[in-house]
């Protein structure tokens, strides 16, 4: 199986209490698979994975599971600091229907991460999980970038099954792509680099904007695959101002707010993450707005 | 009360399946009660906190605080990534018995931590600890810092006694004790930088190596205290190698054999961690052996 | 006229003494006009022109210049920390010949060089020159990323004909290029990202390895342009190694050893740089043979 | 001979039209002669040498040269990314009669700087210097650190007198002075760590704040020196604000404004700097008014 294709790293809505809000979760959840999603990516650094408590992670995801038909997939962030913690949110995520786990790069300690830990960390998951493991490589955000030798490693283990690559580096991705096997497959976590990096051999992508606009970016993907380069890029260009938008100007709350704009249920970020202020929210709505009227 | 004195972050001493050594940590707990040590710090980032759930966290603060007389101080670590479950975290801190809760800086969603998010974050976990919250800022491990116009804010709430400052940067604890009241107490929890923060103003210390020779680190801040500057300048200078080695150099897992060649039980670290290899211990113990004969 | 195409980044032989070997860098430059290279770009980083004073540059570009046909290009590094010492600069190499200058972004007092410095800086530099101007942006070397308002803004100088990007983000060229108009052109200046930047725009390569093969380079070029993506990245792939070990890995002095082994004269670099020790030479005949023989 | 003391980097003004205004430059130096300044540093960073040119240099040496009387200091900054560039600056500062040539880590080609080609840059220099010569580490402004086994290495050169360190690292001076010889002298760079680093073995300060309001300076040295801790604590907290202000936070231009309202003459900046706003030197200016008033 592949997991070719465009999945959005769904957002987690929260309620005024602060607490998940199943509802609008499942309100999305089905939305979404009335769209040409390969799948959805439940708990990533989006899904404000950081915020939630194990017990909520497994609900979350079975929720999301359930509204999902086999055919599709769902991918379960179930990455954490310490090796036990990891494998014990892979099996979780894997009880509650998940297909594959998206295993974050450990943050804690960073100056001890050697390739040698690295790899035990890796492997040791892999050998316990019970569903195929994603690498995630974010040095953004995880303070840590998985050196190529590792991933390479990593590849040949039976189940290790890919990678996410949020890091923008599209040499990065090309040089993942072409020093790995066919079936480790390369997915990219940057929306402004989603054409070049399908140029250079990613196999999809997981990028926060197509919890807003999934189609736009599953036509990019389309035009991309179908070698209508001129076609491609200028989604592309078309698509960058948003993407930026949700994730590096506004964040989790500039994404939950263009969500709802778009009909979704965004929702609340949990604190310390405050809510999009009006003007922020106005703009969103005249990028939207630019977006699908063109 | 006065927070001043010498603290070791204390290590969570692991046995060979990974669980807690409850019967190690309540020795060393109680070895170190032996010592002029002002108190414990529980928890900590050494305490390998980013490995500890919630249950086992409890469990440990309380544990230790039982053997901690009432006229010493326990501080526990306490901080997460999200707001509510750092407030949680401080209750269940305090339901067991601990003084202080120190409250790390979030790692999640940098981009958005503005000053603004921090001091709301910071304010509702102090409006809601049960016990005085110390801020702890670590740039180097939590790749954020703390802003000077944030904690001289912050150091006008009523529930905020202090900070932890682990910089290393000596210039940044002199401005941070120069610009807030003298209520708000800093202590230094770099051990290399552990003189010169106190000429500066700093109350006392949360080091590492304060686990393996309590006495040299207590030493060290009485000779200070005394005026006599040569004295303490040499004893900084016998111990920093020490220091370096069982942090920037080979991190927990070199603290908890430092810990057992000096007589404490360190156990080992959790995966990805791994124990140090015995070169490195031989290094420690004629490290270890070298400054307890001078 | 348009600067598309792809150049090298020349080198700057020296001799044992220390002294420019004139004769080599001769006969290089005329043995590159028998390639399908666009022109060369003289005293760029690889040029080490941190390292040749303001005559002996003069000199270096007349010589170039004096062998490569008007209807190919000469491009000078002119840029320097002041000002006015930049200016000097363009105004010698429009002297000799040049028809274009490259002026990367001053690296002095950083933390004054804001947007509205780095305008001015550019500005009075496109006035006073006498030939066009292209900006040089590579963060990775220069410590400071030019922010693109800037480069929009300079972009409406008539003075400024494009820039050379070399961090290797490709979203950024995609920006750069989106967000400015078609006479202002943009040429990618770090290898491995050869492909995909031309995929986003740019309009040609100034790359380090073009120095050693340059028709692999320019096969490369004229097969994106032509449409066939999937050649243009099997060259790509071929090419990087190559590309990655006369740069980020060997530098200078494995640019040079690799211009030897292709049969051009790199010379030895200047001190502080050391040659390249003989394991990495024939690290690099190797990666020459196979990328030809391919 | 000791360099133990205090020493301005002092400013080069400029005219309007950006040329170096020697009057303005003699009558700093023969003013800054009444004060008890230990001696003058020429063309440091703050001197703006990156924006000088080496004939300028030389002059500029020599002028001061003239005005300090030869039981005073003067150390010329002479580094530069080549080792040929800077063993000729030195010679040429040495011809002018300065004392010792202070030589910054080279900026270009930083992958290649290993300790190897860093060690024989400096033994390189430092043969061939006529005059003795002192390192200079200042990694926020070089864009790499000076390792300390190369420092312990160049230590025990005989014509390497010491080092200049402006990196603000209290541990790391204390480092540096510790795993050296004595005749191997430190001075701190960084005045908002003078009074600590003078606690942990530096034997003075090189501070740009020592342009504006010397005797302050050499008041906080002498109290250090005389064992009243308490009296030069107080005097460095009263310090550092105007510290901060005429290098990190206004950089070169608030320094220059500063000398202004003190009596010297700052003089102009040359671009790409820009002189202070009024708002700025208003702020200066109340801030030497409050320094000299206490």
């Amino acid at each position: 199986m592949s997991i070719a294709g465009i999945y959005p790293p769904i957002a987690t809505p929260f309620d005024a209490d602060g607490d998940v809000d199943y509802p609008a979760l499942r309100a999305n959840a089905a939305r979404w698979m009335t769209t040409p999603l390969r799948g959805l990516v439940v708990l990533g650094s989006n899904g404000e994975a950081a915020f939630v408590g194990d017990d909520e992670a497994e609900r979350i995801v079975g929720e999301v599971r359930a509204l999902v038909p086999r055919d599709r997939l769902v991918i379960a962030g179930t990455g954490r600091d310490a090796t036990r913690a990891t494998i014990d949110a892979c099996r979780r995520a894997a009880r509650v229907g998940a297909d594959y786990a998206l295993v974050r790069v450990p943050m804690a300690f960073k100056a001890q991460l050697t390739a040698d830990a690295l790899l035990r960390h890796y492997r040791a998951v892999a050998d316990a999980s019970p569903i195929p493991v994603l690498l995630y490589d974010f040095p953004q955000s995880f303070g840590l970038t998985l050196p190529l030798p590792v991933i390479v490693s990593l590849a040949g283990h039976p189940n290790v099954a890919g990678m996410k690559e949020s890091s923008g580096d599209v040499a990065q991705i090309a040089d993942q792509v072409s020093s790995t096997p066919d079936r480790f497959e390369v997915v990219v976590g940057s929306a402004p680099t989603l054409y070049a990096s399908l140029c250079v051999g990613a196999i999809g992508g997981v990028v926060a904007v197509a919890n807003v606009v999934p189609e736009v970016c599953v036509r990019l993907y389309e035009l991309t695959r179908a070698g209508r380069h001129d076609d491609a890029l200028a989604v592309q260009r078309r698509l960058t101002p948003l993407a930026r938008a949700v994730t590096a100007t506004y964040g989790v709350p500039g994404l939950k707010a263009a969500m709802s704009i778009a009909g979704y249920r965004g929702g609340l970020p949990r604190a310390p993450l405050a809510p999009c202020p009006p003007a922020v929210e106005a703009e969103l709505r005249a990028m939207i707005d630019a977006l699908l009227r063109d």
